[in-house]
């Protein structure tokens, strides 16, 4: 049960702008300029890195909405996306996406882990400033992500409900993101 | 040096929104929704528990830019902020803050461990269910800042640098976040 009073019918993020419209309004838009704006990455990989961060956070909201929506974005590729979250480092993806995912896990445990080393080894597989960028953005915005959801125990259905995220991944690869326009007066 | 080019006369997250205007600006208008637009919380409250959250993630940009804003905007009680920011158990604040500190330092560490007794001890000490929504998304914020700040190794004074910061505090007590305009065409 969420640890305040949130619309019944809601889930996760949504129930939450729902509560609060002005902050919501502003969470949608940095995750649609993030993760379906102009980027160096795709936005299959994109969602790839959303959802590694929240598996690693164990957010089950963010990690079934946004594995989803990265299996709908890779298409016929759709089983990197478990590949990467069983064991990324042996996954079948590039070296450069590889080390942009180490990357990544050094911001969900701690940024200032991120080392200059790291950071050559990626350039040297081909990353360039954006790819850096825009990955470390990612990874840091949904450690946010995961912890309002999470920290307010909001409403999730099971990770097993293969159907019910399936649905969310083709919404949110369709569709984006998109504020609830109103508060529902609660 | 930070481990992308970014714009060398800037510090910290300005740099990051001059470098990324796009988002930075939905990061600056979050910001200045969250810690100076409507809330049951003080302004002075609400740049503490963000001090206090940076702070626990070990980021010296953000804990010394909004520690000094806290101090600031807590005008002649501005000794408070040290005293939580060493030992906020023994600090001399409120029950209900000390509370909802202790609700912070859940959401920094593991959102999951949010749990219902601790909100039930927190709304015995008054707190209202739009204070503990601030409260969890202010945290689950600076998580945010606090990794694409130092994610990206930017570029921060020492944080032995009183005066720095305090002129820092000032500008932010007296006119919040503003995004920078333009991309400096790096």
């Amino acid at each position: 049960m969420p640890h305040i009073t949130l619309p019944e019918q809601s889930l996760g993020i949504r129930s939450l702008a729902e509560y609060r419209p002005d902050t919501g309004q502003h969470l949608y838009e940095l995750a649609q300029t993030l993760l379906r704006g102009e980027s160096s990455l795709s936005e299959a990989e994109r969602e790839l890195i959303a959802a590694f961060v929240s598996y690693r956070n164990q957010c089950t909201f963010c990690f079934s909405s946004h594995a989803a929506a990265s299996r709908y974005l890779f298409q016929d590729d759709a089983q990197v996306v478990d590949f990467v979250l069983n064991d990324y480092e042996n996954a079948p993806i590039s070296a450069k996406l590889k080390l942009l995912l180490s990357i990544a896990a050094c911001v969900q445990t701690d940024a200032r882990t991120v080392s200059d080393a790291l950071v050559a080894e990626a350039r040297s597989n081909g990353a360039v400033d954006r790819d850096i960028h825009d990955t470390v953005l990612i990874a840091a915005t949904f450690c946010l992500f995961n912890r309002y959801v999470d920290g307010l125990a909001t409403i999730t259905p099971p990770a097993e409900d293969a159907e019910t995220w399936a649905a969310m991944g083709e919404r949110l690869g369709k569709n984006g993101y998109v504020a609830p326009k109103t508060n529902l007066n609660l």
